[in-house]
């Protein structure tokens, strides 16, 4: 398949201060983001896509990692290129980086022109619908009056959604993929777990670790590896590591015993290298704080009765992070609106990861459904 | 019904140094114990009640905390007493704490005879048959050489199945709750995590931390919110918390908002306050590596061929710690062995914390079982 090859990311500086959910303003910020294929004429083929907790506007092709300086593929290239599912020869795709995140868009680590210092715990708390309006903001500049379709996975799927309750008019297609319409008590659970070992790591300091020329490592380290767990399947990892050895037998000690300690504390250890700590408490409250039904009294029919674009919703069988239950609630509120909804329960091993990774029966479906898109183009 | 009123634990020395699974041996060690009811003549009435995670000899009745100094309500006290379903009319129960606890038995903070000084890190990790080892030398010293059952719930089933298999002769009735023949890959990363919380807090000082005169609560909290959240179920998360807020509204920063958060950072507060993080190092190191087929090829039929008790399992279909599935593991390989077995699968709401709860049908079938138990005494 073709690659999209070297993506050089761009950035667009917004002096108008974006007012927040919280009641709070964020002053003048600016978003990086990456785009893919051509705009067409009628400017009606753009694709957004939001990213998930831990990814940025590098959704496809290769890029340069700031971080290692070594060149990374994005992390939806299996789905996102030219030939591929969402087709990049066909579709102008914008990846683009939300606000609080670590990956260039404006967020806790830089200045805050109120004081000439890292925003650090003082950078606002920011909303899905927060990040939404910023996209929107994005949009308006690079003159899309109306995606084709917006589009994510997980929390991503959380922007797709609220895209389609905000700006009705703006997308036609929403493409909703394991997500849910809201975190439920145990996923909330999960998440304060997270954000207490980063807040009571003593290398925190409130947030300000900046200035201190520190990262509180340990607190993210634990952070991720909780979040893992959740990320894959309980059948997935006995089927990946089982109660598989390191050494072939017990050390009696509290080094590594079995390869599912080498596996996430490796992947503990990676991510306290590069993620921000502040962000990660950004983006779980975040998660957190997603509930477009709250407003409605917590009926989700209600809270979508004004969209008016088509959906394509997908979950995964052994997703326990967001199972299926969840995105069959989202359908079932589109299906009582008499909206157009295509939904793909997928049987796939992966847990909440799957969302990420090649699955056919997965890619098949997302294709079929960005070939209707591109085929309503060429009619229109 | 009855109570047993205030119950005052014993304890006995051992001089006798005790062999342990890893090679280590552990020098003259004490364990603490409490007893509920009489020992018949003929010493045919014995039943052994061992603790899982966190709890101790506090089985029943009511005992004055060491921490608090305040009166507690034994841990399994809806389960046994007099009038009970296990009846200490009829029965003689013994409560064990076990090595490596912080509740009175020799633990990490106890005086390394070796050193003078606090075991702290170099107590010796001990699993579940070296507790069962230790189990049956006190039922030596007690003159009991065949308990009528040995019972316990989730690591206190594993023990209890242990003793069918390390003393076959020495047990007539096993009976195993809400517990597994071995931990997934799942169960052993969520206590990784536990224990890196704990083991990465600067407070933990290698184990050491007694002679610095702190104790690493950042840790031990974050470890415990964790394991909270594994005991509970979704649905039961979902009826108790759901997504309720402290104060009525969204406090966009990263305080309480939701009330599973209070919930949760309270009882890691509690536990931090009173649990050893040594100890609980221990404790899940000892659940790690409870896997009795292991050295049968993975083969639990062959691990309990050798067995001679009758059995009862119970699991709950909530619980998604140790599931079902994994209890009627238990009960395929008791089956294809041709032992009797008794198989109560309830449908409660409570996830693993339901073989602590009361629960009618739970209760009710643990009652019966030891009725049966009862009239055999009586026939014998």
């Amino acid at each position: 398949m073709k690659s999209l090859g070297i993506v050089t990311p761009q950035s667009m500086h917004f002096a108008e201060p974006l007012p927040l959910q919280s009641g709070a303003s964020l002053a003048g910020y600016t978003l990086v983001y990456e785009t893919y294929g051509e705009l067409n004429a009628d400017r009606s083929n753009a694709v957004l896509v939001c990213h998930a907790l831990n990814a940025s506007h590098h959704v496809a092709g290769t890029y340069v990692d700031a971080h290692t300086g070594k060149k990374q593929i994005g992390w939806w290239d299996n789905m996102v290129g030219p030939g591929k599912p969402v087709d990049t020869d066909k579709f102008f795709v914008i990846g683009v980086n939300n606000l609080g995140s670590c990956f260039g868009s404006t967020g806790p680590m830089h200045t805050n022109p109120a004081t000439g210092k890292p925003y650090g715990p003082d950078f606002p708390v920011v909303t899905v619908e927060d990040w939404v309006h910023a996209q929107a903001r994005l949009a308006d500049e690079l003159g899309i009056k109306q995606f084709a379709a917006v589009m994510g996975g997980s929390l991503g799927g959380m922007q797709a959604l609220s895209w389609s309750m905000m700006y009705p008019e703006r997308i036609r297609h929403c493409v909703v993929i394991a997500s849910t319409p809201k975190l439920s008590a145990q996923n909330i659970a999960f998440n304060d777990v997270a954000r207490q070992a980063i807040l009571t790591d003593p290398q925190f300091h409130g947030g300000d670790f900046y200035s201190h020329g520190v990262v509180p490592k340990n607190g993210l380290r634990v952070a991720r590896m909780l979040g893992h767990i959740t990320y894959l399947s309980d059948d997935d990892m006995a089927e990946k590591f089982g109660r598989d050895l390191r050494e072939g037998k017990y050390q009696f000690g509290f080094g590594i015993d079995f390869e599912i300690e080498s596996y996430l504390r490796y992947q503990g250890d990676k991510f306290s290298e590069y993620f921000d700590a502040n962000t990660y408490l950004l983006i779980t409250k975040a998660l957190d704080y997603f509930d477009p039904a709250k407003e409605f009294g917590g009926d989700l029919t209600k809270a979508l009765s004004e969209t008016r674009a088509q959906f394509f919703v997908a979950s995964f069988t052994t997703d326990w992070r967001f199972s299926p239950e969840r995105s069959r609630e989202i359908v079932q509120a589109l299906v009582n609106n008499k909206r157009r909804v295509t939904y793909a329960e997928i049987d796939a091993p992966h847990g909440h990861d799957a969302f990420l990774l090649e699955d056919s029966r997965y890619m098949n479906a997302v294709r079929a459904y960005y070939e209707r898109i591109s085929n309503d183009l060429e009619v229109a």
